[in-house]
């Protein structure tokens, strides 16, 4: 038996009558109950970042792990920035905020990042990004079960196959609290524009906005054979890297307030075949009007579902994302960073004292 | 039929096997589902404050309620802090955090609040504390069923009957995910202690520590007959006092974060038969230790029970409470008040910038 929470509905499904998917998806459960669930990430922030201090940071960061309250899973990553800089990133999970507060009261690196240290040196920022969510504010799906990422990778999940999948509105209807609660945003009528901020030589708390939806959105294509390979780098990559400019360049029209193409590394800071986007967006609703309606969503939807069908269960590269609707919060932090990072031009912030 | 959320049980009930309550006692529900509960409290505090500018802040808080997205109930209170200055305080109900973070941003109150305009004059602070929690984090129980207050005076509520009373653990157990998460404070091994903070002259907000759980205790003794009123007067009222200053006189062993015994008020702003505590407490666990074992609480707690097993469905006095464990959170704001004022000592701080 597996742990999952339905609630009467009184918000209506999105699945049509009678809706059956061409293919089964997947999606994660854990076979003991959850009340919030946490993701985190961590990153270090240059414009000239050597792997060196990479290391030296990715080092410190999983060191702090190794503690009674460390995470259940963690991954290690690498973006260029807007701004051109470089991050790397760990992003972390946990499946209970009571440890995940414990930690970060505790562990090593947490309090280096509280402490003046970060700090120090003029051209680095540091930077957090937490997501925390009761379980109903939660869902994931995966295109086939046999790779484990992001929370997948905590102990006791199971990928578990599904038929809430094939339709727009599928990820909504997932959402556990989608069925009481329509998650509009408080902002939909009075989207925030983007303004200027001092951020270098200071810490700045953002406070996101009510039901802000947080989207980490992958892909993994390590083994795969030559013709689905070349279709990765020819075909689906193209056109993911095409919606995710849009995206970027459409930040306003969008809901978008940050977006970021990570890529996974390994333990050496090479690049792994496994990319993931780290996306924030207004409301669930301005995420969904992208993906049902603009052409750069529909190219990369249709692709993928076009792929599946053609390799089934010979498919070799996993497609997936995990999604949080956020209640509203004051749990991003900057220290040092450009005014591009993260958030910062969108939310109300606040500094240390 | 009426709302409610159960989650299979790893943590065990702490109901005695076989336990059957005395007498019935009521507790809240809806007619309808309810995702999340905000409970927000706005106040003035001035070492002089007189009526005229009482009614001056409360008629700007309630006018700014007349709004599509304004709260589903609200009181009037008054109380007299630990630094001898008087706050006016409203208390405001959502059962809707959208409809709470809309009329935030769009009020002329909460407008008014955010600017710089509540730092105008040196001796006047204002400060605003928001409890939001999911539904599955909220308990409550009242004496009686006819009387309602609080989160009860919202529409579609209903007082229900219960037998989830009458041993120690009780209002654990009927918070619903308390059957799936100890609810234990991150601080538990190291609780904050007090400190000194400058906090005239600036805006701070403070965030509160995962788990603190957050206390609405009252009693109502509107038109109660003589005999009642004497022994609320003679009895239960010294016995409550002497409870609550054991609690502010021993903050650190009781994990007492704050607490003001707070009286509601007529259009007038004359007293009513009617006061309630507002506390908050390290964690749910602090609050059952000295309501399970110190002679304060069970001299209140007895004495209530003798009364209502004396007199019956003719109690005259009712007594209830509602009962919060906040998920973190950076929700308590306080302008240009005195160090003493809320959870200022003893919570991490952030100011505006």
């Amino acid at each position: 038996m597996v742990f999952h929470v339905e609630y009467p509905r009184t918000v209506p499904a999105r699945k049509p009558e009678g809706h059956q998917p061409a293919a089964p998806r997947y999606t994660l459960r854990w076979h003991h109950p959850i009340a919030m669930l946490v993701s985190e990430y961590y990153a270090i922030q240059q414009a000239e970042l050597p792997w060196s201090r990479q290391k030296d940071f990715f080092d410190r960061v999983q060191a702090s792990f190794d503690h009674p309250d460390g995470p259940a899973a963690h991954e290690v990553m690498r973006f260029t920035d807007e701004q051109g800089e470089i991050n790397a990133v760990v992003v972390a999970y946990w499946l209970d905020a009571t440890k995940h507060a414990r930690w970060t009261a505790d562990a090593a690196f947490p309090k280096w990042f509280r402490s003046d240290a970060p700090m120090a040196e003029p051209a680095v920022g540091y930077w957090c990004e937490t997501i925390a969510v009761p379980y109903d504010r939660f869902e994931t799906i995966y295109s086939g079960p046999n790779y484990k990422i992001g929370f997948a990778r905590t102990a006791d999940s199971a990928i578990e196959p599904m038929t809430t999948n094939g339709y727009f509105g599928a990820a909504r209807d997932r959402i556990p609290v989608s069925a009481i609660d329509p998650l509009d945003s408080p902002m939909k009528d009075t989207p925030p524009k983007p303004r200027e901020v001092e951020s270098r030589g200071r810490r700045l708390f953002a406070s996101t906005p009510h039901n802000m939806t947080a989207l980490r959105s992958g892909q993994y294509w390590v083994g795969a054979g030559e013709e689905q390979l070349t279709d990765y780098n020819e075909n689906l990559e193209p056109k993911l890297m095409r919606g995710m400019n849009y995206l970027l360049d459409h930040k306003q029209d969008t809901g978008t307030l940050a977006l970021r193409v990570m890529t996974n590394l390994d333990a050496d800071g090479n690049e792994r075949a496994e990319t993931s986007v780290l996306a924030y967006f207004l409301s669930l609703e301005k995420l969904e009007d992208w993906s049902k309606s603009h052409i750069t969503h529909l190219d990369i939807y249709r692709h993928a579902i076009a792929m599946n069908r053609q390799f089934k269960e010979k498919r070799e590269v996993v497609t997936w994302h995990e999604c949080f609707v956020m209640p509203a919060a004051t749990s991003f932090e900057y220290v040092n960073c450009h005014p591009l990072t993260g958030v910062i031009r969108y939310c109300a912030l606040s500094s240390d004292i």
